[in-house]
């Protein structure tokens, strides 16, 4: 078994909309064993869907359509693909009552526009959506599966958890899939490449790929083997040989961030960290955070952005912000120091420099950032020199603030 | 003139990574006319690729493709696409020394895996790559166009936009393609259709699509015409139409995003703003200083987790905590206006609420969240029902913040 998505929407096409749909059904396939293999994006026009169709049910057994079942004019899937299989829409009331309960339920009357929804194929099963008021499909023939599904993620992963992941998981039982993890920081990729000396070796156990992030390296094993059993002694073995050459890199496998691992450290020695920001703008506060039951550890943090704040809010001296300017190692420091001590913390982190476009100088250029980090023992700040964008210095500041902290909790920063 | 791009890599079918690549691309191809129709996504096996490859250059004019340049052995993609076209990989001198050259720059010593991103085919054109190792190359075959690009974001993005968008702008002549896009928020997809109500008029003009997002819903509008002039009399009749019926709901067309808008009104005014996040964790803050140049009007804020850093950070009386609970209308009123007058901004905004999974009890469950604003002349806070997930509870917070702030400043708050 294989499967294709098929993503709809000229909103993917001219880059308004970032396809992340077809990553997360990726992932969820994947966890069941199932190989995607490809991804097809096309428009929402009749004649590219049915293409579309053509060529994934004749390389695949299943295909999963997203997008283009809302209420408004545009939205043509449904109709295409009812037409595709030669079937035709019919009226459910049921489902129209539903809808309408939807919509009270928010304290809105049901537009005129959504009956349209309550109109489903007389050839497909109905996927119930029950956060939402697009149904799911699902159209067999000749032994394939074609479900066909919102494009609003929410409602998307509604009907995939609930009705799809279980329909495919009972089709599959002669092959185990594994994806297996190992995330690095702190090494290049080529560096990387070269410590684990004898790939070959490990590609004994499946196939490895090195994937390079803003946080580092991840190296990716892929297993294949009929039995869960074979599965994990290939896993072993590789894990082995794997640990073996570059251990000191790996802070974690699986998708766990590194503001998960770094949390979950904190969490276990009942520590705690405080973060004071400024030209990152609260993307570190923000990562951490993300995290479920980071009120464990982290206790707070100060967007400092201009001068005036640094010195109320995190007590930075006056006379360093004159001497050595904003963007200093000396500032770093009594910021990583003075958020630590004001919040009451185990661990302060600082961030401050120039994300660009503008504020650059000959002396301290865009990309110019130090780092600083308070730990019951010691303050100390870091310079980096990053890019000449402000998306990239936000986020490598941020990770590189995550991975100094990291390395001081693991006793090796 | 039409494009189709192939994006190769394992990690984005396994969900592992998100195709950002083919979103942008998508975007610049439309900024310059040139309709992308298919995104093709495909594995890391010789025999994926080249199936695309005969898919995509059958029915388009360019083909760009992304990933698989790299140093490691899973890296195959300039193999297998020399092969397709008929020629060999050679080596080249002085692209070995550029790369050596751009390890030094940043401390390393070049690593023997890189030596392979030299050889390089005999049968396309080079195309430069400044910013890392991997270079971009040009096939070019019966009219067709084959581009070759490394899949790390900033690689692909300097050689697009440094080779191929000056080779591509060259070739558009007789077609003008225009996106346009009205972004509105505070009115469902469903009643904004209403509200627009002769859709089929606006129609004359273009393609109209409706595209939900968290912060609102955008309109856009795909219009084709054969000169600028032309475009421009289209847009500007289907502007007309429908200011005409939802004004009030848009607030920017193009790609600005709400942080923007509300950062432009600040500036013009020479206020600013600060922001205290509790269940948001400092995305507002994120969002916020995402913006160049937003130091001219956001002036800091407080990512307030535990009430104690409620209290001593923002002003927030215990009293308060103690009667209302950290999650109230009245916590995020003291907030609001803790923070404006700690920080001395003219605007205060707050979020408190219960992100979940955990926090949340039968009385205040998870997604219920506060809002809070304080602006110059009166403090109010509002209280909101989301829902059942972590990243749709902050991002919703968010995105409603911006909006409360937004309608404060257009004085229909």
């Amino acid at each position: 078994m294989n499967a294709c998505v098929i993503s709809i929407g000229n909103e993917l096409l001219i880059g308004q909309t970032i396809n992340t749909n077809a990553a997360w059904i990726g992932q969820k396939l994947s966890d069941i064993g199932l190989l995607l293999d490809t991804v097809i994006t096309v428009g929402d026009e009749a004649q590219a869907i049915v293409e579309a169709l053509d060529a994934a049910l004749a390389k695949h057994t299943v295909a999963i359509v997203t997008g283009g079942l809302g209420p408004t004019h545009d939205d043509i899937t449904k109709k295409v693909i009812t037409d595709y299989f030669g079937g035709k829409l019919v009226f459910h009331q049921p489902v129209l009552d539903k809808i309408k309960s939807y919509f009270e339920a928010r304290g809105y009357q049901m537009p005129a526009n959504n009956e349209g929804q309550a109109w489903l194929p007389d050839n497909a099963e109905i996927l119930p959506n029950k956060v939402g008021s697009a149904q799911g499909m699902l159209f067999r023939k000749n032994e394939k599966y074609c479900f066909v599904l919102p494009g609003v993620p929410r409602e998307m992963k509604y009907i995939m958890e609930t009705s799809i992941l279980p329909i495919l998981r009972e089709q599959i039982r002669d092959q185990v899939i594994l994806h297996y993890t190992w995330r690095t920081a702190g090494v290049p990729e080529s560096v990387l490449a070269e410590k684990l000396d004898n790939v070959a070796e490990i590609e004994q156990h499946g196939r490895l790929a090195f994937l390079p992030k803003y946080t580092g390296v991840d190296l990716r094993l892929t297993i294949k083997a009929g039995t869960i059993q074979n599965v994990e002694t290939h896993r072993r073995a590789a894990d082995q040989h794997i640990r073996a050459k570059v251990d000191k890199y790996i802070y974690g496998t699986g998708d766990i961030p590194l503001e998960q691992v770094v949390g979950e450290i904190l969490r276990s020695r009942k520590q705690t960290v405080a973060v004071a920001e400024s030209c990152t703008g609260g993307l570190i506060c923000h990562k951490m955070t993300s995290i479920a039951g980071s009120s464990d550890y982290f206790l707070g943090g100060m967007i400092t952005y201009s001068n005036d704040q640094k010195i109320k809010a995190l007590g930075v001296s006056e006379a360093t912000l004159v001497a050595h300017g904003a963007v200093s190692e000396q500032t770093a420091v009594e910021m990583a120091s003075g958020v630590r001590h004001r919040v009451d913390a185990d661990y302060g982190l600082s961030v401050t420099g120039i994300a660009g476009p503008g504020g650059g100088t000959a002396e301290k250029p865009v990309g110019l950032v130090y780092i600083g980090l308070a730990t019951p023992t010691e303050t100390r700040a870091h310079r980096y020199m990053f890019a000449n964008d402000r998306e990239i210095n936000q986020e490598r500041s941020a990770a590189t603030a995550l991975l100094l902290l990291f390395k001081a909790l693991k006793g090796d920063g």
